[in-house]
């Protein structure tokens, strides 16, 4: 069994300033890579200048990254990175800009690389990269991934390469500025990647560690959630759990329902989370067929009674994603033919099985 | 609350072997770092060498490190590697070559500096070290710390740098080779890492994973490592163990046993896992009175039902230890003086319980 978790953490209040000078000390001109709004709102991003600033570091913005960011996007601020002759790169915001972050580093180190490379099996090095996390949920600050959407393909898919952050400043003041679908989406993303984490053929005891311990906290923050209404040590929990989510998956991967979530993120734009968690309770279910004590253990560090109960919470807190009877046949199709993924579920799985996930899970009209 | 723990470590059956790959890796000329003798014996030195032989990369051999290595030798094998232009090391065995690995690795990096650097405050790079474990105690295949024998001040301790192994292969069919005494000192020596972590005023949500984890594992051997009789399954559990107290001390360090150990150990020569071992019970009675439900915890976690029956079992194993009142008024205001130490743990500690400390846990003459 494996540990590689080389990201240094600090999940503190007031970290980014705090920290500021392992921060600066990564580079000599910093290139931000955030979203169009949230991170000025929230107060990341100044964070982030007044502690380059005070260290007399300088820095240029790209702040172009769209949900689910695309290739060409990536390379655009990899190309403006270039240009402005940055030497590391902070990732400021969700998922989205942190994963874009850890893409456009390894494209800044490698000009001679066309973009496509970021999907070859290549060894490349990134540039260093530090994430300052401003939603709970991807786990982003504390994996290698990076999830892009390819058009090409029409889907959205993890990059080839493994760009951990080598510092990330997690401060849960910022998660207070998000609305609450955004904290119920993300909040629901991280507890798929701790079932997916837990209930998995790569799961060790140290995933385990990280799982066991996320499931706890996002079992303790499940009312708060669903009620949207966190207080200050709630949303430390989340912030807490979510970066517990993303060392699990870091050492796992993840299992179906991410895989079946990124047909619906790109052909219908539903929010990550929500095209996620919408499978979770059909997935316990499947797990449970074959290990019921292990997923009986998920719900019992849940808090919740049984699969039913938790079946009802999902519902109520994302409520239903409508399809055809079309895309189930051909979201099918793509599953069964998804290998990295059916290689993380520990038994062989039938076509008829996988069809069941998606049609107990969507609205079919 | 911080996380930081940037080794990749395999631990599992055969890994040198298996990573080999990623061994070689790190460099193009190696520099074994040994003892005289064990780790030919178990068979760990000739895995590292047919590895690297199969990888076409090359070594020179250092195998003068003494148990407690001073100083002097490591900077007498830095000078070594120098001259034979190695640009990693490896130590193999126990906690003695893997800390001199670490030191003498920062020292052959720096051929401008004095052995006495490493114990300055200073910002230094080491070459890369890889880890490979032949006892399970130390956990220094996953600290970053180097303790090392300073005859100047008539003790050891940890150098100033932090030097995480940054490849560490773990393999527990190395430990078959130890005999009784050793296997029973080096897992001690875990046990010493597990509980002063776990009570630790630095302790966190992630150095409690840690250390709950290894103590529950702790727990299911101790009665196989008391009769002496360890089966495959129980040297792996061993290996687990000690690598997660290596894990919970990389994010709280040592507290009082460690600190009184080393006067035991360089006066009188007591192995450092008895030397450590011998002041546990004390110690968590010294706790007890603050912290009553933690140390519950503790013992629970090891399955032990109260403090009475911890003793007794460590006196078991450990035997005693005598010394003169003379020595334990010196260790006394030795301890006192250590401020790092006292830092550690979570309350004023007087001179009076200090000495109580020694003098409930040695046999004073
Ligand atoms: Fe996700
Ligand atoms: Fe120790």
């Amino acid at each position: 069994m494996k540990f590689y978790m080389p990201t240094k953490l600090y999940l503190e209040e007031d970290c980014v300033y705090r920290h500021r000078k392992e921060l600066a000390a990564l580079g000599s001109h910093a290139l931000l890579v955030t979203g169009r709004h949230s991170a000025r709102v929230n107060g990341a991003y100044d964070d982030v200048v007044k502690s380059l600033e005070d260290q007399g570091v300088s820095y240029s913005l790209f702040d172009e990254i769209e949900e689910n960011p695309s290739v060409e996007t990536v390379a655009r601020a990899a190309a403006f990175g270039r240009e402005q002759k940055a030497d590391f790169v902070i990732g400021i915001g969700g998922g989205s800009p942190m994963d874009a972050a850890k893409a456009i580093a390894l494209l800044m180190n490698h000009p001679e690389e066309e973009p496509s490379v970021l999907y070859e099996k290549k060894e490349l090095e990134a540039l260093p990269v530090a994430a300052v996390p401003t939603t709970a949920g991807t786990g982003s600050e504390v994996t290698p991934y990076a999830i892009l959407t390819l058009h090409e393909l029409q889907t959205k898919k993890s990059m080839s390469h493994h760009v951990f952050p080598v510092l990330s400043l997690a401060d849960a003041k910022y998660l207070s500025f998000a609305g609450r679908e955004l904290l119920i989406n993300t909040a629901v993303d991280t507890l798929a990647h701790l079932i997916e984490s837990h209930l998995n053929k790569n799961t060790t005891e140290y995933s385990r560690l990280f799982s066991s311990q996320g499931l706890k906290l996002w079992g303790e923050i499940k009312e708060a959630l669903s009620a949207g209404e966190l207080s200050g040590g709630q949303y430390e929990k989340l912030m807490r759990t979510s970066t517990l989510g993303g060392m699990a998956i870091s050492h796992t991967g993840t299992s179906f329902p991410h895989g079946m979530s990124y047909y619906l993120t790109y052909n219908m734009g539903v929010p990550h989370g929500k095209a996620v968690g919408i499978f979770l309770p059909a997935f316990l279910e499947l797990y449970g067929t074959k290990e019921p004590d292990e997923v009986r253990q998920v719900l019992e560090y849940l808090d919740f009674d049984e699969i039913g109960t938790f079946r009802k919470y999902i519902r109520q807190v994302l409520g239903t994603i409508k399809v055809t009877e079309e895309q189930i046949t051909s979201y099918t199709d793509g599953m069964m033919a998804n290998t990295a993924k059916l290689a993380n579920f520990p038994y062989p799985v039938t076509k008829e099985q996988m069809r069941n996930l998606f049609e107990t899970s969507l609205a079919v009209q």
